[in-house]
Protein backbone atom coordinates (compact mmCIF):
# COMPACT_ATOMS: atom_id res chain seq x y z
CA UNK A 1 0.00 0.00 0.00
CA UNK A 2 1.19 3.10 -1.36
CA UNK A 3 0.71 6.57 0.26
CA UNK A 4 -0.46 7.86 -2.98
CA UNK A 5 -3.39 7.01 -5.14
CA UNK A 6 -2.58 5.67 -8.41
CA UNK A 7 -3.17 8.36 -10.70
CA UNK A 8 -5.78 6.66 -13.62
CA UNK A 9 -8.33 7.90 -16.27
CA UNK A 10 -10.82 8.23 -14.40
CA UNK A 11 -9.38 10.45 -11.45
CA UNK A 12 -7.39 12.38 -13.91
CA UNK A 13 -11.17 13.56 -15.60
CA UNK A 14 -11.37 16.67 -13.22
CA UNK A 15 -9.46 19.34 -14.11
CA UNK A 16 -5.98 18.53 -12.07
CA UNK A 17 -3.01 20.82 -12.90
CA UNK A 18 -2.08 22.38 -10.28
CA UNK A 19 -4.97 22.06 -8.01
CA UNK A 20 -5.20 18.00 -7.90
CA UNK A 21 -3.77 15.72 -5.25
CA UNK A 22 -3.29 12.24 -4.98
CA UNK A 23 -1.52 11.64 -1.90
CA UNK A 24 -3.39 9.82 1.29
CA UNK A 25 -2.94 12.78 3.81
CA UNK A 26 -4.49 15.35 2.13
CA UNK A 27 -7.59 12.95 0.98
CA UNK A 28 -7.56 11.67 4.70
CA UNK A 29 -7.45 14.92 6.15
CA UNK A 30 -10.33 16.43 3.41
CA UNK A 31 -12.73 13.54 3.98
CA UNK A 32 -12.26 13.50 7.89
CA UNK A 33 -13.02 16.84 8.28
CA UNK A 34 -16.47 16.76 6.50
CA UNK A 35 -18.38 13.80 7.00
CA UNK A 36 -21.33 15.30 4.52
CA UNK A 37 -20.63 13.15 1.54
CA UNK A 38 -22.91 12.78 -2.03
CA UNK A 39 -22.62 8.83 -3.06
CA UNK A 40 -23.17 8.44 -7.21
CA UNK A 41 -24.32 5.45 -8.42
CA UNK A 42 -26.45 4.24 -11.54
CA UNK A 43 -29.71 2.77 -11.58
CA UNK A 44 -30.76 1.55 -15.31
CA UNK A 45 -28.29 4.27 -16.62
CA UNK A 46 -29.76 6.73 -15.01
CA UNK A 47 -27.37 8.67 -12.36
CA UNK A 48 -28.22 9.43 -8.55
CA UNK A 49 -26.56 11.37 -6.24
CA UNK A 50 -27.51 10.47 -2.11
CA UNK A 51 -26.51 13.09 -0.04
CA UNK A 52 -25.35 10.55 3.52
CA UNK A 53 -22.42 10.87 6.06
CA UNK A 54 -19.15 9.27 5.79
CA UNK A 55 -16.44 8.35 8.05
CA UNK A 56 -13.30 6.73 7.04
CA UNK A 57 -11.41 4.09 9.04
CA UNK A 58 -7.56 3.55 7.40
CA UNK A 59 -7.90 2.99 3.72
CA UNK A 60 -11.56 2.42 3.52
CA UNK A 61 -14.30 5.01 3.59
CA UNK A 62 -17.84 3.93 4.85
CA UNK A 63 -21.47 5.02 4.64
CA UNK A 64 -24.91 3.24 6.22
CA UNK A 65 -28.57 3.62 5.75
CA UNK A 66 -31.57 1.74 6.00
CA UNK A 67 -31.37 -1.88 4.54
CA UNK A 68 -34.42 -1.31 2.59
CA UNK A 69 -33.04 1.82 0.61
CA UNK A 70 -33.05 1.44 -2.75
CA UNK A 71 -29.95 3.73 -2.81
CA UNK A 72 -27.90 1.05 -0.84
CA UNK A 73 -29.46 -1.83 -2.30
CA UNK A 74 -28.52 -0.37 -5.96
CA UNK A 75 -24.70 0.67 -4.52
CA UNK A 76 -24.01 -2.53 -2.97
CA UNK A 77 -21.57 -4.44 -5.25
CA UNK A 78 -21.72 -1.61 -7.89
CA UNK A 79 -19.37 1.26 -8.67
CA UNK A 80 -19.87 4.06 -7.18
CA UNK A 81 -18.61 7.48 -6.96
CA UNK A 82 -18.09 9.27 -3.28
CA UNK A 83 -17.83 13.07 -3.34
CA UNK A 84 -17.06 14.97 -0.53
CA UNK A 85 -16.67 18.99 -0.59
CA UNK A 86 -15.91 21.84 1.37
CA UNK A 87 -16.28 25.83 0.86
CA UNK A 88 -13.68 28.38 2.21
CA UNK A 89 -14.17 30.70 0.35
CA UNK A 90 -15.55 32.97 -2.42
CA UNK A 91 -12.81 34.25 -4.67
CA UNK A 92 -13.47 37.59 -6.49
CA UNK A 93 -11.38 38.62 -9.04
CA UNK A 94 -11.00 41.52 -11.80
CA UNK A 95 -12.94 40.06 -14.78
CA UNK A 96 -15.95 37.36 -14.53
CA UNK A 97 -13.58 34.49 -15.92
CA UNK A 98 -11.18 33.95 -12.72
CA UNK A 99 -13.91 34.39 -10.20
CA UNK A 100 -13.75 31.14 -8.04
CA UNK A 101 -13.92 29.27 -4.67
CA UNK A 102 -11.37 28.61 -2.17
CA UNK A 103 -12.23 24.53 -1.94
CA UNK A 104 -11.78 21.23 -0.76
CA UNK A 105 -12.57 18.36 -2.08
CA UNK A 106 -12.01 14.78 -2.59
CA UNK A 107 -13.48 12.25 -5.39
CA UNK A 108 -13.39 8.83 -4.71
CA UNK A 109 -14.12 5.61 -7.28
CA UNK A 110 -14.66 2.48 -6.24
CA UNK A 111 -17.12 -0.65 -5.77
CA UNK A 112 -18.92 -0.56 -2.80
CA UNK A 113 -19.51 -3.64 -0.50
CA UNK A 114 -21.90 -4.40 1.81
CA UNK A 115 -20.23 -4.95 5.53
CA UNK A 116 -21.91 -8.32 5.81
CA UNK A 117 -20.41 -9.67 9.62
CA UNK A 118 -22.75 -8.43 11.91
CA UNK A 119 -20.42 -7.86 14.85
CA UNK A 120 -17.98 -5.82 12.42
CA UNK A 121 -20.83 -4.17 11.22
CA UNK A 122 -21.81 -2.92 14.75
CA UNK A 123 -17.93 -2.30 15.22
CA UNK A 124 -17.96 0.17 12.26
CA UNK A 125 -21.31 1.44 13.56
CA UNK A 126 -19.86 2.30 16.71
CA UNK A 127 -16.56 4.42 15.15
CA UNK A 128 -19.02 5.93 13.11
CA UNK A 129 -20.47 7.64 16.38
CA UNK A 130 -17.19 7.49 18.78
CA UNK A 131 -15.49 8.79 15.63
CA UNK A 132 -17.49 12.08 15.89
CA UNK A 133 -18.32 12.00 19.63
CA UNK A 134 -15.37 10.22 21.86
CA UNK A 135 -16.98 7.90 24.00
CA UNK A 136 -20.48 8.18 23.09
CA UNK A 137 -21.37 4.57 21.72
CA UNK A 138 -20.69 3.53 25.18
CA UNK A 139 -22.90 5.44 27.23
CA UNK A 140 -26.04 5.13 24.45
CA UNK A 141 -29.14 2.64 25.05
CA UNK A 142 -27.26 -0.53 23.60
CA UNK A 143 -29.01 -1.35 19.74
CA UNK A 144 -32.09 -3.53 19.36
CA UNK A 145 -31.45 -6.36 16.80
CA UNK A 146 -33.42 -5.60 14.72
CA UNK A 147 -32.43 -1.88 14.42
CA UNK A 148 -29.23 -3.12 13.52
CA UNK A 149 -30.67 -5.71 11.38
CA UNK A 150 -32.34 -3.24 9.67
CA UNK A 151 -29.02 -0.47 9.12
CA UNK A 152 -27.08 -1.84 6.17
CA UNK A 153 -23.40 -0.14 6.31
CA UNK A 154 -21.28 0.20 2.63
CA UNK A 155 -17.76 0.26 2.33
CA UNK A 156 -15.23 0.77 -0.32
CA UNK A 157 -11.49 0.78 -0.74
CA UNK A 158 -9.99 4.27 -0.92
CA UNK A 159 -7.88 3.48 -4.17
CA UNK A 160 -8.78 5.67 -6.80
CA UNK A 161 -9.40 9.18 -6.97
CA UNK A 162 -8.59 12.56 -5.53
CA UNK A 163 -8.32 15.73 -4.06
CA UNK A 164 -8.52 19.24 -5.53
CA UNK A 165 -7.47 22.33 -3.46
CA UNK A 166 -7.96 25.55 -4.37
CA UNK A 167 -6.37 28.49 -1.34
CA UNK A 168 -5.28 32.01 -1.51
CA UNK A 169 -6.23 35.20 -3.16
CA UNK A 170 -7.58 35.68 -7.33
CA UNK A 171 -5.47 34.94 -10.24
CA UNK A 172 -5.73 37.17 -13.09
CA UNK A 173 -4.50 38.03 -16.05
CA UNK A 174 -1.37 40.31 -15.31
CA UNK A 175 -2.23 43.36 -17.61
CA UNK A 176 -5.90 43.35 -15.07
CA UNK A 177 -3.90 43.83 -11.78
CA UNK A 178 -3.63 47.87 -12.88
CA UNK A 179 -7.50 48.43 -12.71
CA UNK A 180 -9.01 49.95 -10.06
CA UNK A 181 -11.11 46.63 -9.15
CA UNK A 182 -11.65 45.64 -5.59
CA UNK A 183 -10.55 41.69 -6.12
CA UNK A 184 -10.01 39.34 -2.75
CA UNK A 185 -11.63 36.80 -0.83
CA UNK A 186 -14.74 36.63 1.26
CA UNK A 187 -13.72 33.76 3.56
CA UNK A 188 -16.39 30.79 4.16
CA UNK A 189 -16.39 29.24 7.87
CA UNK A 190 -18.48 26.28 9.50
CA UNK A 191 -18.65 27.08 12.95
CA UNK A 192 -20.36 25.49 15.86
CA UNK A 193 -23.36 26.70 17.48
CA UNK A 194 -23.99 26.28 21.23
CA UNK A 195 -25.51 22.70 21.89
CA UNK A 196 -29.22 22.26 22.08
CA UNK A 197 -30.45 19.84 24.84
CA UNK A 198 -33.06 17.74 24.18
CA UNK A 199 -36.01 19.49 26.42
CA UNK A 200 -36.87 16.13 27.30
CA UNK A 201 -33.30 15.33 29.08
CA UNK A 202 -33.87 14.12 32.68
CA UNK A 203 -33.02 16.73 35.25
CA UNK A 204 -29.55 16.57 36.44
CA UNK A 205 -28.26 14.63 32.74
CA UNK A 206 -24.82 16.67 32.60
CA UNK A 207 -23.71 17.74 28.85
CA UNK A 208 -20.92 14.82 28.22
CA UNK A 209 -17.44 15.95 27.29
CA UNK A 210 -17.87 14.82 23.95
CA UNK A 211 -20.25 17.18 23.49
CA UNK A 212 -18.69 19.95 25.43
CA UNK A 213 -15.75 19.84 23.53
CA UNK A 214 -16.98 19.01 19.80
CA UNK A 215 -15.11 20.34 17.14
CA UNK A 216 -16.63 20.40 13.90
CA UNK A 217 -14.07 19.80 11.23
CA UNK A 218 -11.03 19.09 13.25
CA UNK A 219 -9.26 15.93 11.86
CA UNK A 220 -8.89 12.63 13.41
CA UNK A 221 -6.18 9.82 13.11
CA UNK B 1 -46.31 25.43 -14.68
CA UNK B 2 -47.15 24.32 -11.11
CA UNK B 3 -45.92 25.14 -7.88
CA UNK B 4 -45.03 21.61 -7.28
CA UNK B 5 -42.77 19.02 -8.72
CA UNK B 6 -44.37 15.88 -10.15
CA UNK B 7 -43.85 12.97 -7.87
CA UNK B 8 -42.13 10.34 -9.92
CA UNK B 9 -40.54 6.96 -9.16
CA UNK B 10 -36.85 8.46 -9.42
CA UNK B 11 -37.89 11.14 -7.43
CA UNK B 12 -39.30 9.31 -4.64
CA UNK B 13 -36.11 6.83 -4.34
CA UNK B 14 -35.39 8.61 -1.41
CA UNK B 15 -37.02 7.69 2.01
CA UNK B 16 -39.45 10.33 1.51
CA UNK B 17 -42.01 9.54 4.92
CA UNK B 18 -42.49 13.35 6.59
CA UNK B 19 -39.20 14.76 5.34
CA UNK B 20 -40.00 14.73 1.81
CA UNK B 21 -40.90 18.10 0.14
CA UNK B 22 -41.97 18.31 -3.65
CA UNK B 23 -42.64 22.50 -3.32
CA UNK B 24 -40.72 24.81 -5.27
CA UNK B 25 -40.51 27.35 -2.36
CA UNK B 26 -39.17 24.86 -0.68
CA UNK B 27 -36.68 23.35 -3.48
CA UNK B 28 -35.92 27.11 -4.71
CA UNK B 29 -34.33 28.13 -0.97
CA UNK B 30 -32.29 25.15 -0.54
CA UNK B 31 -31.10 26.07 -4.01
CA UNK B 32 -31.19 29.68 -3.41
CA UNK B 33 -28.62 29.09 -0.06
CA UNK B 34 -26.02 26.90 -1.11
CA UNK B 35 -24.58 27.20 -4.61
CA UNK B 36 -21.98 24.53 -3.89
CA UNK B 37 -23.65 21.34 -5.31
CA UNK B 38 -22.54 17.98 -7.24
CA UNK B 39 -23.45 16.89 -10.58
CA UNK B 40 -23.81 13.01 -11.11
CA UNK B 41 -23.56 11.71 -14.73
CA UNK B 42 -22.60 8.62 -16.68
CA UNK B 43 -19.95 7.79 -18.72
CA UNK B 44 -19.67 4.24 -19.96
CA UNK B 45 -22.14 2.77 -17.24
CA UNK B 46 -19.81 4.58 -14.32
CA UNK B 47 -20.94 7.18 -11.99
CA UNK B 48 -19.17 10.14 -11.34
CA UNK B 49 -20.05 13.36 -8.96
CA UNK B 50 -18.56 16.61 -9.84
CA UNK B 51 -18.35 19.26 -7.48
CA UNK B 52 -19.12 22.63 -9.08
CA UNK B 53 -21.27 25.81 -8.11
CA UNK B 54 -24.82 25.87 -9.43
CA UNK B 55 -27.03 29.04 -9.74
CA UNK B 56 -30.89 29.04 -10.42
CA UNK B 57 -33.22 31.19 -12.78
CA UNK B 58 -36.49 30.69 -12.19
CA UNK B 59 -37.79 27.03 -12.48
CA UNK B 60 -33.79 26.48 -14.49
CA UNK B 61 -30.85 25.75 -12.47
CA UNK B 62 -27.43 26.37 -13.91
CA UNK B 63 -23.80 25.21 -14.29
CA UNK B 64 -20.55 25.93 -15.71
CA UNK B 65 -16.97 25.00 -16.75
CA UNK B 66 -14.70 24.78 -19.46
CA UNK B 67 -15.49 24.00 -22.64
CA UNK B 68 -12.80 21.30 -22.84
CA UNK B 69 -14.12 19.85 -19.34
CA UNK B 70 -14.81 15.86 -19.82
CA UNK B 71 -17.47 16.19 -17.05
CA UNK B 72 -19.32 19.15 -18.63
CA UNK B 73 -19.05 17.44 -22.13
CA UNK B 74 -20.48 14.25 -20.87
CA UNK B 75 -23.09 15.72 -19.56
CA UNK B 76 -24.86 17.44 -22.12
CA UNK B 77 -27.77 16.15 -23.79
CA UNK B 78 -27.32 13.68 -21.08
CA UNK B 79 -29.12 12.61 -17.92
CA UNK B 80 -27.88 14.04 -14.50
CA UNK B 81 -28.79 14.24 -10.80
CA UNK B 82 -28.28 17.70 -9.14
CA UNK B 83 -27.53 17.77 -5.68
CA UNK B 84 -27.60 20.43 -2.82
CA UNK B 85 -26.71 19.79 0.91
CA UNK B 86 -26.78 21.98 3.44
CA UNK B 87 -25.62 20.61 7.03
CA UNK B 88 -27.44 22.71 9.71
CA UNK B 89 -26.36 20.30 12.88
CA UNK B 90 -25.73 17.29 14.56
CA UNK B 91 -29.14 14.98 16.63
CA UNK B 92 -27.62 12.81 19.35
CA UNK B 93 -30.06 10.49 20.90
CA UNK B 94 -30.45 8.33 23.66
CA UNK B 95 -29.44 4.99 20.92
CA UNK B 96 -27.24 4.73 18.04
CA UNK B 97 -29.82 4.53 15.86
CA UNK B 98 -31.76 7.52 16.30
CA UNK B 99 -28.67 9.77 15.80
CA UNK B 100 -28.82 12.28 13.01
CA UNK B 101 -28.37 15.46 11.42
CA UNK B 102 -30.74 18.18 10.60
CA UNK B 103 -29.73 19.46 7.32
CA UNK B 104 -31.55 20.40 3.85
CA UNK B 105 -31.20 18.86 0.44
CA UNK B 106 -32.16 18.66 -3.00
CA UNK B 107 -32.52 16.00 -5.83
CA UNK B 108 -32.80 17.03 -9.22
CA UNK B 109 -33.41 14.55 -11.63
CA UNK B 110 -33.15 15.99 -15.41
CA UNK B 111 -31.38 16.33 -19.01
CA UNK B 112 -28.96 19.05 -19.14
CA UNK B 113 -28.30 21.24 -22.28
CA UNK B 114 -25.72 23.90 -23.13
CA UNK B 115 -26.89 27.05 -23.23
CA UNK B 116 -25.95 27.74 -26.90
CA UNK B 117 -26.75 31.31 -27.71
CA UNK B 118 -23.25 33.62 -27.19
CA UNK B 119 -25.78 36.40 -25.40
CA UNK B 120 -28.03 34.33 -23.57
CA UNK B 121 -24.74 32.68 -22.12
CA UNK B 122 -22.73 36.27 -21.12
CA UNK B 123 -26.27 36.61 -19.88
CA UNK B 124 -26.30 33.07 -17.66
CA UNK B 125 -22.60 34.25 -16.32
CA UNK B 126 -24.24 37.67 -15.83
CA UNK B 127 -26.74 36.63 -13.44
CA UNK B 128 -24.31 34.02 -11.65
CA UNK B 129 -21.89 36.53 -10.49
CA UNK B 130 -24.40 39.30 -9.93
CA UNK B 131 -26.82 36.68 -8.32
CA UNK B 132 -24.09 36.71 -5.66
CA UNK B 133 -22.52 39.69 -5.59
CA UNK B 134 -25.38 42.50 -6.97
CA UNK B 135 -23.96 44.55 -9.77
CA UNK B 136 -20.78 43.40 -9.69
CA UNK B 137 -20.61 42.10 -13.49
CA UNK B 138 -20.89 45.70 -14.34
CA UNK B 139 -17.72 47.12 -12.45
CA UNK B 140 -15.26 43.95 -13.83
CA UNK B 141 -13.12 44.16 -16.49
CA UNK B 142 -15.16 42.87 -19.58
CA UNK B 143 -15.17 39.16 -20.95
CA UNK B 144 -12.73 38.25 -23.74
CA UNK B 145 -13.92 36.85 -26.71
CA UNK B 146 -11.86 33.65 -25.99
CA UNK B 147 -12.69 33.42 -22.90
CA UNK B 148 -16.64 32.92 -22.81
CA UNK B 149 -15.56 30.73 -26.15
CA UNK B 150 -14.26 28.57 -23.36
CA UNK B 151 -16.77 28.75 -21.29
CA UNK B 152 -19.58 26.09 -21.38
CA UNK B 153 -22.83 27.25 -19.08
CA UNK B 154 -25.30 23.82 -18.86
CA UNK B 155 -28.65 24.19 -17.81
CA UNK B 156 -31.29 21.62 -16.38
CA UNK B 157 -35.04 22.31 -15.97
CA UNK B 158 -36.59 21.74 -12.38
CA UNK B 159 -39.23 19.79 -13.11
CA UNK B 160 -38.20 16.54 -11.12
CA UNK B 161 -36.80 15.80 -7.79
CA UNK B 162 -37.40 16.83 -4.24
CA UNK B 163 -35.61 18.40 -1.25
CA UNK B 164 -35.30 16.65 1.92
CA UNK B 165 -35.55 18.65 5.41
CA UNK B 166 -34.87 17.94 9.04
CA UNK B 167 -35.33 19.47 11.79
CA UNK B 168 -35.04 20.01 15.53
CA UNK B 169 -35.01 17.74 18.17
CA UNK B 170 -33.99 14.10 18.08
CA UNK B 171 -37.15 11.75 17.96
CA UNK B 172 -36.50 8.67 20.39
CA UNK B 173 -38.50 5.90 21.40
CA UNK B 174 -40.82 6.81 23.63
CA UNK B 175 -39.54 4.37 26.39
CA UNK B 176 -35.67 5.22 26.39
CA UNK B 177 -36.57 8.99 27.25
CA UNK B 178 -36.46 7.47 30.91
CA UNK B 179 -32.44 6.66 30.16
CA UNK B 180 -30.13 9.60 31.88
CA UNK B 181 -28.38 10.18 28.61
CA UNK B 182 -27.46 13.36 27.27
CA UNK B 183 -29.78 14.07 24.28
CA UNK B 184 -30.24 17.13 21.87
CA UNK B 185 -28.82 19.49 18.55
CA UNK B 186 -25.39 20.43 18.05
CA UNK B 187 -25.92 23.11 15.29
CA UNK B 188 -24.00 23.88 12.92
CA UNK B 189 -23.24 27.39 10.95
CA UNK B 190 -21.64 28.74 8.07
CA UNK B 191 -20.58 32.34 8.47
CA UNK B 192 -18.84 34.57 6.40
CA UNK B 193 -15.45 36.08 7.42
CA UNK B 194 -13.75 39.59 6.58
CA UNK B 195 -12.89 40.15 3.50
CA UNK B 196 -9.33 39.58 2.60
CA UNK B 197 -8.24 42.14 0.07
CA UNK B 198 -5.85 41.04 -2.68
CA UNK B 199 -2.44 42.36 -1.50
CA UNK B 200 -2.62 43.68 -5.18
CA UNK B 201 -5.53 46.10 -4.86
CA UNK B 202 -4.75 49.56 -5.48
CA UNK B 203 -4.00 51.97 -3.68
CA UNK B 204 -8.11 53.61 -2.92
CA UNK B 205 -9.90 50.71 -4.61
CA UNK B 206 -12.76 51.08 -1.43
CA UNK B 207 -14.53 47.71 -0.47
CA UNK B 208 -17.72 47.29 -2.60
CA UNK B 209 -21.19 47.30 -1.44
CA UNK B 210 -22.01 43.75 -2.98
CA UNK B 211 -18.49 42.21 -0.63
CA UNK B 212 -19.55 44.81 2.56
CA UNK B 213 -23.12 43.46 2.50
CA UNK B 214 -22.58 39.74 1.12
CA UNK B 215 -24.46 37.18 3.56
CA UNK B 216 -24.06 33.72 2.26
CA UNK B 217 -27.12 31.57 3.00
CA UNK B 218 -29.38 34.42 2.01
CA UNK B 219 -32.04 33.94 -0.23
CA UNK B 220 -32.56 35.17 -3.32
CA UNK B 221 -35.70 35.78 -5.32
Amino acid sequence: MTDTLAITEKSRLRRMHERGHFDRPTINTILDAQPMCGVGYVIEGTPFVTPTLQWREGNHVYWHGSSASRALRQSRNADVCLSVSILDGFVLARSGMHHSVNSRSVTLFGTAFKVEDPDEKLQKLTHFVDGLFPGRYGSLRPDHAQDLKATMVLCMEISEGSAKVRTGAPSDEEEDYALPIWAGVIPVKTTVGEPIPDPRNLDGVAIPEHVRTFRYGSTRS
